[in-house]
């Protein structure tokens, strides 16, 4: 039995290689993800969108830093910095992230960070496209 | 023995009810606090600035409604929409906040927020002064 914090974790290194075949099977169809400033969407379509587009799509690597991490039953928070490898410099984006589970699979997943500073990021990185991804 | 998730539970009730010595005797001298897009500040006194300060001082009523909230050790983190009611109407501010303990009291504590629906919300709630404080 995989605990949630293991699927968090499993679920952020699919992130990081660029597996989303492999990332979006740990989320349920029905998952509702809220980029917490940007609004919450529904289902792992949506999802599959934007961690495609954005920073991702720009990014030749990515690393999301999580320095701390804890879980009880079906909830784990996560801090993390998400970090971006755009043009040969790193964009980072500071936040602290919600999943909940249903039956292994996250079903909840809200990011919560400054959108302001991530835009001032997205400057210094020379991307100048409106925010729509992590 | 309290454990770190009722010590920060009991943080947040001493902040609703205004009490603050009760509050900044759950945290330690050289606490660093994170009201994370505004940066950093170190120790007691500076806590109690800002939560004496800002949306606090003009509220009639405040209440952290915690909608999740998980620990591990001294390891606690939650997710919280702060409300501040204010010329009766609550300014709402949806945040995930970390707590780290040491020794049973509060050392780190770094909340994560959107600044600009903050200010959006403060605006909405008729404040105009800059924002400096939770």
């Amino acid at each position: 039995m995989t605990s949630a914090t293991e699927v968090v974790t499993a679920f952020i290194r699919a992130i990081e290689a660029r597996d989303l075949d492999r990332a979006l099977a740990m989320v349920t169809d029905d998952i509702v993800y809220d980029n917490q400033p940007l609004g919450p969407v529904t289902g792992r379509d949506e999802v599959r969108r934007i961690l495609s587009g954005g920073v991702s799509a720009a990014a030749d690597r990515i690393e999301w830093v999580v320095s701390h991490q804890v879980g009880e039953g079906d909830v784990v928070m996560n801090e993390r910095v998400d970090r971006f490898l755009i043009d040969g410099a790193w964009l980072e984006i500071p936040l602290a992230g919600l999943f909940v589970l249903r039956a292994g699979r996250i079903a909840v997943w809200r990011d919560y960070f400054d959108l302001e500073g991530f835009g001032r990021a997205r400057q210094a990185a020379g991307l100048t496209s409106p925010p729509g991804g992590a």
